[in-house]
């Protein structure tokens, strides 16, 4: 079966977001609707042989990146990480030191991030390596920065550089947690996610959430040094800046005159950059060279093998 | 490797409670630490091969055991179910309709216990189905109920009937949050837990939890009907109503007065039975015919197919 026709259908359960993880209320994770409640909570399994290769990674590195993709959608809520738990498939010929470098390199990035792991689930069995890890975290008394609250106008900006994860990024990338904090704490933000499969693909997912739609000035999208450097042409790498997925960056949507403060204070140590605006007309479009027309949708979805 | 190998590293996180679902705490679920709170959260994986046959059971079946064995541990915690969360591997096979069923099922029993699935991750692989569910309860004013505050000198008391699970009750059981609850809020309960893995092995570790031991009656033991039927001798039945493991009844430690109060006044549709008491020597003892021996560890361990 595919993916999709399951999710779709989760959607009966109240609304779904994403094309893998989902949540109740479509957003990057789902916020406990409780009175006084401040708590959002995110949920990420990760497996050989679809998110990654376990021949061709090191346990430190899986490990990471099964708690980095949480902690990146805790950022795209713009909450502050409480505790992870921590479930683990090991396939019986798992050695002992293996399977503490994933947990070690979990342990380690949680910590980072004040984020430790508070139990888990650990069993050993004759399938494959997967880990499942769920972020409970706390919103700012400004509440949990959402998908759905964009609107026509408002700006899209995003952190860092796109594109180029297949590279080695999507084992090393820095969730954009304290980044987050900070921008929600000095700005007025309208809406925001975090970019896991590609500006093409959740810029979409922003507007569907929001009820609008967007255009993406492609001559604006900060392309990361590692597609510059290898790839043979500009149109490439715009391509892969759109749909390699795996960035891991902010994407925002911003009040213009909000935005033109965050463009011109570049408050965090990485750059924020423009890459377009939301519009009131349905559909996402790309301008170039003063030309508009659809934006492919050019995202990456996980699939598995099959 | 094997798993008792890492959960007793993984003690190091902090302490580890039970051999394969392990908290910070050592307990039934953690306690998420901040000013405040009142949250409890447990998550327990179920995999074929190693807590189901998937050819043996139906999706309805593996759902609901999923989201019970959960719910069970919130029962031992005396909290009250808030929200689930779902993440499943469906082998690439997988129809649609299976997936449906399994999600229903999970679904419907949320719903009894008012435990709506807010979110959760999808994934389909080439490997073998599996089930992570991580449940967030919230205590009530009494705090959550704990392993190790059991005293000597308390009565240990258990809920319902003991033994049997292979006959299908694994399948079927019932989570106890309402008896757990009910009795939390009208007793003064010490300590308590859920029977998961038989109650030889269960009263170790409470006992082991609080820093005491226990004396176990066998012939006070609430021997499930299906045993008491279809086993050949008495003996073999206590056997059984010890160490077959998934009962998830209730195992709770009371003062005798306390204890006496709750046995004459059978609050619950269920039985209440004394099975033993706590004494402050180490070590758990069997009590029959006048004779005390030490009791064998009969408890159940899941063990991956190897």
């Amino acid at each position: 079966m595919q993916e999709n026709a399951l999710i779709k259908w989760l959607q009966g359960f109240s609304q779904a977001g994403q094309l893998s993880s989902w949540t109740g209320i479509g957003d990057d994770a789902a916020v406990i609707d409780r009175p006084g409640s401040d708590l959002v909570v995110t949920t990420d399994l990760i497996a050989d042989g679809t998110h990654f290769i376990s021949s061709e990674a090191t346990p430190a590195q899986i490990g990471r990146k099964a708690m980095a993709v949480n902690l990146s959608d805790v950022a795209a809520m713009a909450a502050r990480p409480l505790a992870a738990f921590v479930s683990l498939l090991l396939p019986c010929e798992t050695s002992e030191d293996y399977a503490k470098a994933l947990m070690s390199a979990m342990r380690e990035l949680g910590q980072q991030f004040d984020c430790p792991i508070m139990g888990g689930d650990t069993n050993v069995w004759s399938g494959k390596l997967a880990i499942n890890v769920l972020v409970i975290a706390q919103t700012t008394a400004r509440g949990p920065l959402l998908r759905s609250t964009a609107m026509p106008g408002d700006i899209l900006l995003v952190t860092g550089a796109l594109g180029g994860s297949i590279a080695g990024r999507h084992f090393d990338f820095q969730p954009r947690v304290q980044e987050s904090l900070l921008l929600a704490e000095r700005y007025d933000l309208n809406a925001g996610m975090d970019l896991s499969d590609g500006l093409a693909m959740d810029v979409r997912r922003l507007c569907q959430q929001s009820g609008c739609g967007a255009e993406v000035e492609l001559d604006r999208l900060p392309v990361s040094e590692v597609l510059g450097k290898n790839t043979a042409s500009p149109e490439e790498a715009t391509r892969r800046a759109l749909g390699d997925g795996e960035d891991f960056e902010l994407l925002l949507a911003v009040r213009p005159v909000e935005a033109d403060r965050m463009l011109a204070e570049q408050p965090l140590g990485i750059p924020l950059t423009k890459v377009g605006h939301c519009v009131a007309e349905d559909g996402v479009w790309q301008i170039q060279g003063g030309r508009r027309t659809p934006l492919p949708m050019a995202g990456f979805e996980h699939g598995g093998p099959s």
